[in-house]
């Protein structure tokens, strides 16, 4: 069992950590800490650090405004980086509704989605399509667990873009995938 | 500009025609016998057959019943042929919610579940799961255009399935794909 860490310590390394990555959930801090959630959110209260998902919809509200190719509420998952023309990283959580009833494991289609809506997003153009895709499922996706995708442009000819998707949760890969796509 | 048919024989071969296909549109079959959609509806009510939606589901239904792998609501489209192993079609029409607010083209990953979900459904197995794709995207599917999709199993290999679709529009393929499926 980890030993505790004094509070003044924790608060400390918990604006660090939160700052590097401001999407690390309570429940992720509490195990580091080896202490209980609540006292995490007591923490955040005291340091006046915003819960997870506010903090993940404050950095993508920054993003969307960049995107030019697609609308906001088309893209599936929250858009917590862009570059673009480069790269760019979006976080979706599977709910309920994404699972197969019979397996609980994740429809491939969403995990598809999540992709290929931030390959497009990736393009500095008004106009874009999907020419092609080649994906592979690594491993199945379940319930609760977020797919964190990050999207780079691997190569641009004229207006075809081939955009390399890869898929995570936590650090195991999920999902890749190449897409062209075609700007206009 | 075409000639118009006597009623008697309209109604007899429009009385064969969705005996064939039941899935052609009053739209279609107005165009056909150069004459009104309403026409079309008041043949469609003396010989007492329904519309075309009411068609589709009456088929569906019939099909819904024999897969076993995926959950009926879980189709994307209504699934009106399924030879469980074999082949399998589904229809998609394309709602606003699907196109893309900028070029009005529906978004691909619409087009990658439905065909996806077919693929899945298509395998005689209680779990199955996606384990790569190749997709290709042949030409934009716009706004209220009917996505016909067929899957048909390449080859089976143990517990891995190749199953290829064809998505159409019309005649015209608008949509290709190689699933591998995973059964267990």
């Amino acid at each position: 069992m980890k030993k505790r860490v004094p509070k003044m310590q924790r608060q400390e390394i918990l604006q660090r950590n939160l700052s590097t990555n401001p999407f690390i959930t309570d429940e992720d801090l509490a195990e580091e800490f080896n202490c209980s959630i609540q006292t995490i959110r007591l923490d955040r209260l005291e340091l006046g650090i915003p819960e997870v998902r506010e903090r993940m919809k404050q950095v993508a509200e920054k993003n969307y405004t960049k995107v030019r190719s697609v609308i906001n509420s088309e893209i599936v998952g929250e858009l917590v980086e862009l570059e673009l023309g480069k790269k760019a990283t979006s976080i979706m959580e599977v709910t309920s509704d994404m699972v197969s009833m019979k397996s609980k494991v994740c429809r491939g289609h969403h995990i598809f989605s999540q992709a290929n809506m931030l390959a497009m997003a990736l393009i500095d153009a008004d106009v874009v399509l999907t020419g092609s895709a080649r994906v592979r499922y690594r491993r199945p996706v379940y319930l609760k667990e977020k797919v964190i995708a990050t999207a780079f442009i691997a190569r641009n000819h004229g207006n075809k873009h081939l955009v390399k998707v890869v898929s995570k949760v936590g650090a195991e890969e999920v999902f890749t995938a190449k897409f062209i796509i075609v700007s206009r």
